[in-house]
């Protein structure tokens, strides 16, 4: 049928992207605005709908989008349509996203947590494809994850599983935004990368980070692969403990692939190989020696086309 | 149709029973006999498969059984029906056990993990009915586990899921068998429970548990309910390492149902609040609150009629 699109967005702290997406995956159109930082809910409410309805006139395509999936950083209640916990939007907790949404825009709206709507992307079209049982780990201001078992999405019973970023790798370690302590979002995303750094270099005059402030995550890439100390070891424990929250994964999961994506995921010649060392030495053998660890593929756009996918298969359901 | 019923076993390291089971899950017959200790695997292979022919025998329905599914205390491989590394069973190690048995009783014969069978079995009849989503936990000599994901069993690529006893809470804590330290089994199973108590006895005179030789966890439990400090400590502890790796699934996995059986399930009261209050403390809030912790109902009987279920699932879709 010709014409047949969906319209996909993704809402992150910093950015509101929207994308008109055909059924073949391909983003026909697309527009970025800021997002809103007022804190208040009816504007980013507002600015989505707005954004949706420019891409829809601008689209080109002509006729009406199927659907509208949208991809938030935030806990999501994928069968209700709400956003339960955002560090960035926290004005959208507890609202009902998809129904005040859907009710300016004129379309069903799906809402989808970042991760997992990145894990339906990988899975559709990225490096997950045709491969049943994947975990999607994203490394990036915090720890995100979704999960394909059996070939199909998993959202557990309210549609919040994949929160793999708040499983505990050290009892009573690092304070975290969750409230619990010791999540391996503190040591293995781009943040706490960052973090790391900032406190080995204090007590280590001879790094090159040391006395900068606002080291990035790049920066410790980029001190890392000239050799410098502080650099390694702060790669050396965030592999540790991404390997001991996969390793458990493994063991529980018993994926065929863990595929890795997010800003932080740029440094994977420096974890990759201690991390694998983490999982071989850490869970069963079986399930180590079948599980493999890839790269995203889809970069940024893993969201947008997991949300397109998202509402085209609820069109395909009604 | 009448006469149809399927074997169904449970092989563990002290005993292997087997019975009759019929559709609806009553059980006709059963046998039972000590596990051979002999550490050849033909002569598990002949045992099981002379009961198991002992109890069409005598289970008096008449005709064949459909098939037979068999738990065992082993990491499996369900789909090849092998068994893959066993502590108990380790002459059994890489054999293909389904085939073996198979040919010497003349049925299908499907191998499952006994922890995964107690979970089918607890879904089919138990505890878990009618829950999309639950995961089951057995506090035995070891920590098992099995997942209903979607309401089905979750088995994984290689039908090694539910390993949840491996899951990491304490990176450099205690030596765990698996090769992997820190293991909650090393602090939640029955085993730990004895062990703690018994490091702890040893500093600590004024214990009823200090001195006594080959503590067991019902002793550990009985010294906690008369107010023995280390017996107060020991399930404090289990307690909070049971939560912290509970806490994860339930961010993982977003379950409904928590169901918890095996041996030490007995010390419920001791456990049970501590291990909710570490997951309210720790898990994403809207998670905590869906999922629900329950004791097994089942008993040992869980993994035969899971074994059961298996073994009618299997025969309806040839």
């Amino acid at each position: 049928m010709p014409n047949e699109y969906v319209l996909a967005g993704d809402v992150g702290g910093t950015n509101l992207r929207i994308a008109a997406v055909d059924s073949d995956g391909t983003v026909v159109h697309q527009e970025s605005v800021p997002t809103p930082q007022t804190r208040v809910a009816s504007d980013v409410v507002a600015a989505i709908s707005q954004v949706a309805s420019s891409c829809i006139a601008n689209c080109g395509i002509g006729g009406r989008p199927l659907a509208f999936g949208l991809a938030m950083a935030t806990l999501v209640n994928s069968r209700e349509g709400k956003s339960l916990r955002s560090p960035n939007l926290p004005e959208l907790n507890g609202l009902s996203v998809a129904d005040a949404i859907g009710k300016q825009v004129g379309l069903k709206v799906l809402l989808e947590n970042d991760a997992t709507a990145a894990a339906i992307g990988e899975h559709w079209l990225g490096s997950s494809q045709k491969v049943d049982n994947s975990i999607f780990v994203t490394l990036g201001t915090g720890v995100g994850g979704g999960l394909i078992l059996d070939g199909r999405v998993f959202r557990g019973a309210d549609g919040t599983a994949g929160e793999i970023g708040h499983i505990c790798v050290e009892p009573e370690g690092h304070q975290c935004g969750c409230g619990s302590r010791g999540c391996v979002e503190q040591y293995a995303s781009a943040t706490a990368i960052s973090r790391i750094a900032e406190e080995l270099a204090q007590k280590d005059q001879t790094s090159s980070l040391s006395g900068v402030a606002g080291v990035s995550s790049k920066d410790v890439y980029d001190a890392a692969k000239t050799g410098d100390g502080v650099g390694l070891e702060t790669f050396r424990i965030m592999a540790r403990y991404l390997g001991i929250a996969l390793a458990g994964l493994v063991d529980v999961l018993n994926p065929n692939l863990i595929v890795i994506g997010g800003g932080a995921a740029g440094a994977w010649d420096l974890f990759i190989d201690p991390v694998r060392e983490e999982i071989v030495e850490r869970a069963f053998g079986p399930p180590a020696k079948t599980v493999q660890l890839v790269r995203a593929s889809l970069g940024n756009s893993a969201g947008i086309l997991g949300a397109a996918r998202v509402a085209l298969d609820a069109e395909s359901h009604i």
